[in-house]
């Protein structure tokens, strides 16, 4: 499986991946599901991934090769809503094509598409594998693909459109960190970006294994903050 | 759905289950998913159950018939293990049964079997859907079922076998806190019972919803506590 998570918050956007593939538990591998797309001072777009590993490496594949053709390339777009689009147009006729010879496999995949084109708003949206999409807004100020559910509590406790870009990042972080201890399927490295809105560039950007030692210091700071919260709790049903 | 989380630990048995089921999200019911049977100073067995209602409700109702008969009845059986053969054995009996007429419907359920028969030792199965079972053991101490996702992450970061009960109950309510929060399909009122072990009856048995001032002040303990650890974290990343 993969984990996922798209924050869209006032100051910018938080994105965090993880990269383990697997069919099965004995056909593990390590791909990368965050692409990012910068057009120096004129677009950045991101896209996450989720789903199939064939249907979603063909998407991506087909979008990169449009980049120079009109009607369906990510660098000519005139909106995000218009990428959106491109990008569900694609996912839809890449599972259908895929689909044809279905012997009880599942093709979808579901797609965090994010970023801006100059003179927009910076936009986060949600693409289903039916290729339609919704996207996010201030009350909803985070999508989750995936293996979502270990991580989304946290999530829903503290994550808020006024949430500091930095302090979303970290509750990103945990998000993933929650899921990697309970989800053998969700792995390392990480790849995290951090954009601040009307930059039109990457702010931030990280590839988090192992050896990180921000990383480690983050999950043992909040594991033991946890276990010195739980211990302390009064005993209400005495 | 429902969340059924039971903890089998050195000091006994932990027991919390919601009371939400739906079909769809307009057809909300409130109904008991743990049920006990208590024989004074012979045996306790509680049974805790998620998925088709149909087949919980029919479950229970032959395996209560059933007291009376020989071996059917969980009255006289002579062990736990045996319990948890009776239990399934109904179980794939019934699904069986429904499963002639399917259209598509999933008459599926999962149990959670526990308990204790005297001078036998207290155990903890999980039921499957096709009748067979596992058992808890002390590096697996709890089990859960239904919408398990949201509230495992906790579990695992805390329970062990040698967590003292009154610390499990807790854990037990702050795993069913975050995930109340977090899927609209688990709902109060909670259902929650404490065993020790070797003591053959109920030690605490509570029925917990909106009114319950204990589990408010847990809630919000725990709620303040996660925001004001998370607000002190160091930004590692900076």
């Amino acid at each position: 499986m993969t984990y996922c998570v798209a924050l869209r918050v006032e100051e910018g956007l938080v994105l965090v991946s993880d990269s383990r593939t697997n069919a099965g538990v004995d056909h593990i591998a390590c791909f990368k599901k965050l692409y990012t797309f910068e057009f120096a001072d004129d677009r950045v777009i991101f896209i996450q991934s989720a789903g199939n590993l064939a249907t979603t490496q063909s998407v991506m594949t087909i979008l990169e090769q449009g980049m120079g053709s009109e009607g369906n390339s990510l660098a000519k777009a005139k909106t995000m809503f218009e990428v959106a689009e491109i990008v569900g147009r694609v996912v839809r006729s890449v599972i259908q094509r895929d689909s044809g010879q279905n012997q009880g496999v599942d093709f979808s995949c579901n797609l965090l598409v994010s970023g801006q084109i100059k003179g927009e708003p910076l936009r986060l949206f949600h693409i289903y594998p039916q290729g339609n999409f919704i996207e996010s807004v201030p009350e909803t100020p985070f999508f989750q693909i995936g293996e979502s559910k270990y991580g989304k509590p946290i999530l829903d406790r503290v994550i808020g459109y006024k949430t500091p870009l930095d302090k979303a990042f970290q509750c990103a972080l945990i998000s993933m960190d929650s899921t990697l201890r309970s989800n053998l399927s969700v792995g390392m490295p990480l790849d995290a970006v951090l954009y601040r809105a009307d930059s039109l560039k990457v702010a931030r950007q990280y590839c988090i294994d192992e050896s990180c030692q921000e990383f480690a210091q983050l999950r043992s700071a909040w594991s033991e903050g946890l276990r010195h919260l739980f211990d302390g709790l009064p005993n209400y049903f005495s």
